[in-house]
């Protein structure tokens, strides 16, 4: 059985996800929809498939599942317009930036019955995949405490912060959903430390660039996350899980296993530093999971409830960090202003 | 020139001071101070020193210095009196539990221009020595990010903690000492989250054995702290520090360098588990700073202000997580209730 | 430009070339050749390739090149065929056991000018590649000593040590390739020092499977090489090159970079064990470098000569090792009996 | 308990014996012997002992063993005086470059029931120690191979070449010991390769600074030993021992634990590169097994025939590497010219 796929998106995260697509066995590019006709038509081209309009690849009866790859203020009619037309859904992260907004899309899919799937491609990642498995495994025992690093090698464009709704939105959400993921429970407090260390420019579009953030659960786990905008040494993403019976850890992988002993030192390759090449594994594993859910096989997806309750905690973050106090967390209600 | 030292305090701690008193090349144990008189001149016939009573042994002037290493409710009226005596001092941490009490104490002792130095010894652990002098060197550029580790491999007796002040003023104050120290600059505000998740009898003494601590200084630099009473896997001492221009970290060492490469994994060794084997050699070297010092050579000695400074951040902790809420730090005032 | 393939040999090694055939951007596989029709037919078909007689594929002009993975007693004759037909081709190694043949046949093709490239997959895996290029940079100054460990996870069914050569020319001959690509000269003389260690069935059949062997070049460098059939941690594959100014060395890659600390050892994963998982981005970089070759571009292929004196060396090592004795070694003349 | 010890020799050695006999609980240094006597005088003050001479010190009944660390040249003499005065001997490897000369010399100090122990020290050291413990708990199952890395920081001067009876004797016994050790049987045959590469003045002495030995015993267990004189990255001890469940390997110690990651690269410490530093505690433990031995206690001694078999090996080496050809060891007969 092979499913038929139309993607939304013919950037560069698109542009992962035609590959992972026509790579897989049993799925196959159909349609790529994008207001650049061009981009569209170049994407389509390098897989065989057609440079459609969205209308037209949504009536289409061989495209099973829509995939969004496009910009997040699109999201929410997309995923709308595609459940209307019984597709499933696999969309990037975040739902929208208004939760509001997000809650109810969410609720229209599932009173649909869409199937519908996050690109939170973490719990992709071949390391923190294993590791989760071995937490869940029972190697150390019970849970404790969650300790997540997760660095860029360097801060995006101005412009595209000015867009992406945060830090803690844009790029913390990551580490919200594998806080969450790693805790088996959800988070009950929030504290979230934020500065503008790495350029005065981000501070000047009202972000922050390097950022601590605590979580605690009901039954007292307790897990930090560090974020910044710099890390000049390459893309740094580590996990620690402790739990009653030891610590289980992800390091960061390098170029290559080559070190050299020199007068002085020992030098070894630096972490990976993009990071399409450090999650290139966890785009294929994520697309390949959402097709075999798409053909009845067993899969474990991301589901709207994961994407909605990492942005509450991404949501809680930024306020935590305006008005510098604990912020208990609400998953139902509407969002403080 | 020999300077000639009474040790107060012959239990495990004022042990393993009297044994590098005595491995000091300038150095000579004179007299041993303590309550339990067997104590005491076991541990003087050890050295070739003597059992003394601490008026006599103030009275000594081959006697240049006092080390104090009894328990904390004595440390103020020892300090006082060997001030008195016209004493240079070496105290084990915390001062006192009662900041004013340790306030007033310091401001008689400078009044009096007693050389005091106070036993932070992870300051003197060469691997973490290391990584401070070259984060002095501009190896990473500016500091923005301190992430420091610290677990024990298990709970000390309850009978212990009953006295011991609790978590944040027994066992997380040496990390906000090395916090200060790395950052170079004061915390302004603090925020503590804290659990008993390793054993519910701490819970019933009113200590924690979990918990997380976010500092961030006027500059807008971060630091988490992360402390456990439990970690089945050793004693977890470790350190990152994040610059502008990228990071140096200190990991745990191991007691051998042998790897076991077997069907499944590859075994090695785990941090060594006992604190005073992890810091012999900054037990050695803190006292050698001291004897330095002197004897009038340079040496960088902990004042009595920074250990004053961590003990507002262990009580500014304490109330954190009793208030679930961010503190500002005031480090001149009066501790809240 | 894309370059037609035809593929004979249809086995393991076969279907892994075919898919990187099938990967390469500028290649497609045409034909699929083999004795066992329906082995021929299944591949071909998964990569919409004709099961065609050798015959008809060498006639076919759309045809550029030949890729060889058939049993080693047919590449001789492949080779002659494919050339005398035009085509270029890539052979696995080794050329043949009988070392006067091979040199016969590489004559031929030389004087028809035939573009050939060998299956000396090593040089291509990423990290010794990177190790090379970096000995080549001069990061370590002059080479002076290789040193190089390959040990299998287990021993090949005794029904292929039946028919491999023995372990110097099956096993070791990759790495007599890896010593004088790393050394940058020809070895001169050479001893061999093996054992039947692991299986006294692998003696039965009269092949050894515990070796090491010592090379030394005319200017003096040296060389040690270590090989074993059993390493039941994993695929070890490890080379270090020690300079006048330092070493660079090569480690295994182990599945994940998860570590379990618990009571008592740190866990990592053990090398891969599998050498098609091990050196999978070998086999599709060397792929990748001959159509390029094919192409007109610039590549490093591995060459007829290349192939040959890894074959002289493990001749010589088998004498060696039967002799006990040390062997001079000549490149051009007939092996010794 | 306390053993009254003498030194001889007041030099280098001498004096790191001499810290470690006043540092030991039940060894008290009684006497330092050295032909320069202001040498003596001084070692012997720093420790409360007296410069003395050997026939005087030999006399005094305090005396229970003399410790040897003066030059080669004068070993056998000094071995046959201190045995012929009823003394233990702890003696600086190698006996006597002369091997008849050696083996005669321990012929001597059984017949009279001498105490005798060599300084090999590496078998102190506590990865190596750790390694071997580790090995006979049958950890990785049967020994199969055994790899020795040993290399110096930088050549000695040629002054101590000249005298030092060659690399095999002065630096690669020490590797042949270990290779006994590991391997629990005593090797058959032998084959050294080795080049003058790190400094052409070595080979005006008649010397060489690279060498690769071959090593198999009666059974077909195998190892390698590869020595160089120079390691511009520190001084490089390693050994890997293969065994038929897994392999236990011992790598190098840096200075510190810290690593700093920056744009480029990882950067840990090199290994330690001063033998006193990197075996200090090596050092140590033979001197307190020594007097472990002397006052009756169960003790791991490294025997006279263990010395003398390690010679042998270094004799035979230098006989190999001269012929170029391989060597049947012979431990009881005369050696070879």
């Amino acid at each position: 059985m092979t499913v038929g796929i139309c993607l939304v998106g013919a950037g560069r995260i698109g542009a992962i996800h035609a590959d992972n697509i026509a790579a897989a066995a049993n799925a196959r590019l159909v349609h790529v929809v994008d207001a650049d006709a061009a981009a569209a038509e170049q994407l389509a081209q390098r897989h065989g498939a057609s440079a459609t309009e969205l209308r037209l690849a949504l009536d289409d009866s061989s495209v099973a599942a829509v995939l969004i790859a496009s910009s997040t203020d699109t999201h929410v009619e997309l995923m709308d317009a595609a459940s209307a037309a019984g597709k499933a859904i696999f969309c990037e992260k975040p739902l929208d930036l208004d939760l509001a907004r997000a809650r109810q899309c969410l609720q229209t899919l599932e009173a649909r019955g869409t199937l519908l799937a996050l690109g939170f491609n973490r719990r992709f990642d071949p390391d923190f995949a294993c590791l989760w498995q071995r937490v869940q495994d029972g190697e150390i025992g019970d849970v404790e405490m969650v300790s997540i690093t997760s660095r860029d090698p360097g801060p995006p464009p101005l412009d595209y912060l000015r867009r992406s709704g945060g830090l803690f939105m844009d790029m913390m959400i990551h580490d919200f959903d594998m806080a969450r993921w790693l805790l088996g429970e959800d988070p009950k407090t929030l504290f979230a430390s934020a500065s503008c260390l790495v350029d005065p420019a981000i501070a000047s579009v009202g972000d922050i660039d390097s950022a601590l953030v605590t979580l605690q659960t009901a039954s007292g786990k307790l897990c930090q996350i560090s974020n910044s905008r710099r890390a000049v040494y390459g893309y740094d993403q580590r996990i620690e899980v402790h739990g009653s019976h030891g610590m289980l850890r992800a390091e960061n992988r390098g170029a290559s296993q080559v070190q050299c002993f020199r007068a002085g030192s020992v030098a070894s390759d630096p972490p990976l530093d993009f990071f399409l090449e450090r999650y290139a594994a966890a785009y294929r594993l994520e697309l390949q999971a959402f097709v075999a859910a798409l053909t009845g096989e067993p899969a474990r997806l991301v589901s709207g409830s994961d994407a909605l309750k990492a942005q509450v905690l991404a949501d809680a973050a930024t306020r935590s960090h305006r008005k510098n106090a604990v912020i208990s967390l609400d998953y139902q209600g509407p969002a403080a202003p």
